[in-house]
């Protein structure tokens, strides 16, 4: 509890960002306790998917449907809407524009287009498209610390001209520090006095929570986090934390306690995520998770010493 | 890595609050292992248990030797020691002072007298003891989230007079945000000039590492941790992440990693720690997580709902 009263919203990405461990095989009742208790905790968005098109990816077919979220499906989902507004990811060139519809015809308010730094102008085109058809926006800038900030001026320029609501800060290797995330929340503050902000972090380092209540301290208006932390690798911050300390009398964590008891605990028996060491060597090394989540399939997962030394040792070539 | 360069040492806690976990029940080759691998690592003291009286405990046969260290069997363990340096922890009215051998006839280096904060003359007495055998000391005031200042102006009193090298912010409960950490950490330097500060975290909230953060940022010297967190109920703050990540060349994690990849992880597989819904309820709750702890003993561990009604609901008593 404090006596700042909080302005943020919570952004629950459990089955978009958690659908990267488990190929998004959620049952229809999970996902639908989860949009419940979502609703009675008060939290105020629930990102239920990609709307990625299948036609453009890879190895469609074996996914479940919150990858490829479908207008009509998502109406036999959730039936009776409540206040909880829902939410879905696209990715630069894996989307259809014809698969959006008017907001109006939509159960879902706000669209997400997530990029690397030198995708910004075209993502910011797929937001624009979104934001014509009515939707809320927020543009996610991906791997942040891997980025020059000549290039995140020059992103910004862009950005500020653009019509998206909300710009958000992506920790995607869990390798910030509240003070590095601290500095970047200064940064687009500072260049975006227009915009409002977001952050999405991971858990590498045990800090998902902690640089989530930076960007709380620092006027920081969407917060990203997943029930349990479930979401790919480490996981992301987690939404019961939120819940629990956020200074905002409406949230209720017994909705989020109820839906951790009967489902999360027994999920995360099958799947994984979260504090791993693989992982935090990731996050400490400031790089991409994908060579840890390959050892995690290996009967090697827990050598972390042989797998430091292959990330560390300079002749061999690794790519991030 | 920061430009900054970091006068703190680690203080690893593995065995002693470890053992909380499993009564101590460390093999002499588990506690030689960490020891070398924690001098390998350049960490600046071990924790190897506690130094009480097993007079004056009960249920003290059941618990493996390093709840009560005796001189000579710790010289068996250590036979050659490197430069880290040994600590023990002692409660009030548990330590016998002919136990206490003076620290040239001893292998520890450092003792620290845990108390509650009523109790600050008596451990002074104790601290003035050792501080006569010749060891180093520290004052740990544990539960700290519970303390009235008033009371705690009055202790710092005591203290400022007093002989001890260090006094320790102990966040019992797990319940500190990094905003009350700084707090508490600005209210003993301020009270405090003369004495350097310790920090002793839990990880409740996902938030030990954080607040360690913060302790280095102001200047605290000492710092507690335990290898892949292993302490009390959520344990600790994470000696790898703090290898990992302060600013101090001489630290290499490598060491920390076997550590972990040959004894931590099996033991994690049949003992309990971390991150676990239950101590995340106490933590919140800024309360003991004796409650947590026993519920985990029984087969509605995981019932967390109806454990957090019995903590909240203001009709049932229960005791702190």
């Amino acid at each position: 509890m404090s006596a700042k009263a909080c302005h943020c919203k919570i952004v629950d990405c459990t089955i978009r960002d958690g659908g990267l461990v488990n190929n998004w095989d959620f049952s229809v009742e999970f996902v639908q306790h989860l949009y419940n208790s979502l609703n009675e905790a008060g939290v105020e968005y629930m990102e239920i998917g990609y709307k990625n098109s299948p036609k453009l990816l890879k190895g469609a077919d074996s996914a479940g449907p919150w990858r490829f979220l479908n207008d009509d499906f998502l109406r036999t989902v959730i039936p009776n809407k409540g206040k909880t507004k829902l939410s879905a990811l696209v990715d630069i060139g894996r989307v259809d524009e014809n698969d959006i519809l008017p907001r109006s015809e939509s159960l879902l308010d706000l669209i997400r287009v997530a990029c690397y730094i030198q995708d910004v102008d075209k993502a910011l085109e797929l937001v624009s498209l979104f934001h014509e058809r009515g939707y809320e926006t927020t543009l996610n800038i991906m791997a942040l610390s891997n980025v020059m900030e000549n290039q995140l001026i020059e992103a910004f320029e862009l950005i500020r001209e653009s019509v998206v609501d909300y710009v958000y800060i992506v920790d995607s290797y869990g390798s910030l520090k509240p003070t590095d995330m601290s500095y970047l929340i200064d940064k687009f503050k500072e260049h975006l006095p227009n915009k409002r902000l977001g952050v999405h972090t991971h858990n590498n380092m045990q800090l998902a929570f902690a640089n989530t209540l930076v960007a709380v301290d620092k006027g920081v208006e969407l917060l990203d986090s997943s029930v349990y932390g479930m979401g790919r690798a480490a996981g992301n911050c987690n939404t019961e934390l939120l819940v629990a300390h956020l200074p905002n009398a409406k949230y209720n964590i017994r909705p989020v306690l109820d839906m951790i008891e009967k489902h999360m605990i027994p999920l995360r028996e099958k799947e994984e995520w979260g504090y791993i060491i693989p992982y935090m060597i990731t996050g400490m090394l400031d790089e991409h998770p994908r060579s840890a989540m390959a050892l995690r399939d290996t009967p090697d997962k827990d050598k972390s010493v042989d797998f430091y030394d292959k990330l560390t040792t300079p002749e061999v070539v690794h790519s991030k």
